[in-house]
């Protein structure tokens, strides 16, 4: 199973929203089709969107018939901004437009630039399968002999393209010869939990559970849980961190019941040009994916609902955060400014 | 809109699986159906029932066909037998089983017994009726103007049969004037928030947004929540609160965020035989319930999933307990003794 695949002129996905009942493989060719593919989670999960965004960029650009050098890199901006405009909460899309940014202003002529710009893209997804395995490798060592471990939204292969994040470390404990057990959380409104997380693990033979995230509290209280590990979406200098709705919850009852809390992401993740958590911009949705769930309505017409996709999970209730480079635990300010 | 309606010989009920988005009543004349509509929560809500409940019994009893007592007092057994076995964890169903088991046990002659189930019957619902209206008038004395309010789960006239609980205190402040805005949780896996309260809601033309469980601590978090209230199913001795799966993380957010937490419940459903809410029976229902949204599977084949269908959300999380006797804050476990 490839999630993120390229094919030299074009890059093949797995299309998500199809999950887990069909195995559907699309094949974009240009920056548009990427750009909505992103839009409409056809691939999701902030490292992966980051890979993509890289090859949308590459393909995007290719495609600039013109030999001035104003009007390319005129045409070149219209690309990232369309890129840009898709999500706004993960990092890792911002973190490949800076780079290819770089690219583009360092970069001699056009042809070259067209292609460093894949060589690029290229390397951004092996460095982020790289990643995943280095931080995957750390964060195992956290995870002892007969775990269960609690788990949000989905943060495995399909979420970055590599090995995973959150899922990664999980998947590398078990690797290990660790007896673990995993508490899946279904993840409303999109059900990433109960349709990805769960897929996956199917996949790897690892035990697994699914619960509502209406649950999870409960199991930590039962002490049914030793440890919770999430992903991240944007981690602030601070080390506050966006991700999908409902991980501040599971933080404060973690927290609560003495149970540590880790945040697994790769370095592409962190934000220091932003302070703290009340500076990452958090996606609202639409409405509908909270008051229809796979297309059936749930609630009386005319409801109106919020949907905010991700939330902020302050980084007193993180107990350490796990990155290809290392762990970090608080104070995260001085960490963070190093290996980001 | 009469969720409960007793017709003399059968009992008219609001079919609660259908709603949203259908409005079908069921008549039930015989205890077996009441007893199947209570495991399939057609009518559901610890209050409601406890009301069905016991037209439940008053119905089984006059087809008891015998002129010995004794043969009368097994066959009222059995009846009972059958209704207690539909749900374990609200009180109000056996408190409702107690009374009549009194009535029983202190009656004379067949033709009176049947006699006088049917009339503590149709008093133990038109109690609740009343219950629910005090409990809403002190619940609401706590609201102020402008409040956005929190709930969970479904607490209106469809949980009890009257007024409501929780939702009775939100109704009730609007209806004192208090401009009100409720943030209603959807309450998975049955969706009872947004399937039940947003209809309830929507009839009073009290303004309500739709969230994800998921969501809940998030705006907490963001300081737009004035307070929660939420229903029980049963109260232990020592105020622990058995309600809702989910109620407990709703507690626990409500506390990090210094919110007050309301529970508002009659007194039918304490229960001072048990000194905690370690000693409450969980049910824990179909993983279906779980794995499948209104009939479509949500993961993969084979997947297993948790359902329990309530929680413990233990005292010290709870500001106060409202009740139609009053409202009591900690220590409750005098309070609790003298009213129920």
């Amino acid at each position: 199973m490839k999630v993120v695949e390229w094919l030299g002129d074009r890059v093949r996905i797995l299309d998500q929203t199809k999950l887990p009942h069909e195995e559907v493989y699309l094949e974009l060719s240009d920056y548009p089709s990427i750009a909505s593919a992103i839009v409409e989670l056809k691939i999701r999960g902030a490292p992966a969107i980051g890979v993509v965004a890289g090859y949308g960029i590459a393909l995007g650009v290719q495609k600039i018939e013109t030999s001035s050098k104003e009007e390319f890199l005129e045409k070149f901006q219209d690309v990232v901004g369309t890129i840009a405009a898709t999500r706004p909460t993960a990092r890792n899309l911002f973190w490949t437009i800076d780079w290819m940014q770089k690219v583009v202003a360092g970069g001699q002529d056009i042809g070259q630039i067209k292609q460093a710009l894949v060589e690029e893209a290229i390397k951004i997804h092996s460095e982020g399968v790289e990643a995943d395995e280095k931080l995957s490798q750390h964060g195992a060592g956290l995870i002892q002999d007969n775990f269960t471990i609690l788990t949000h939204c989905n943060t495995g292969a399909l979420a970055t393209g590599g090995y995973g994040t959150a899922l990664g470390v999980i998947k590398k404990a078990e690797e290990q010869g660790k007896n673990i057990k995993v508490l899946v959380t279904e993840t409303r409104p999109l059900l990433q939990g109960a349709r990805l997380t769960t897929w996956e693990l199917k996949k790897t033979n690892i035990p697994y559970r699914l619960i509502t995230d209406s649950m999870a509290g409960y199991f930590m209280s039962l002490e049914k849980v030793n440890c919770v590990i999430v992903g991240a979406d944007r981690i602030a200098a601070n080390g506050d961190t966006a991700n999908k709705i409902g991980t501040y919850s599971l933080a404060v009852l973690a927290k609560e019941n003495g149970i540590p809390f880790y945040v697994a992401a790769p370095t592409t993740t962190i934000d220091l040009s932003l302070a703290s958590g009340d500076e990452i911009p958090i996606e609202q949705r639409s409405p509908d994916e909270v008051t229809h769930i796979q297309g059936v309505s749930i609630a009386p017409e005319g409801t109106q609902a919020q949907n905010p996709t991700f939330d902020i999970t302050p980084y007193r209730y993180i107990t350490a955060i796990i990155t290809e480079r290392g762990i970090m635990q608080e104070p995260y300010g001085d960490g963070l400014r190093v290996i980001a």
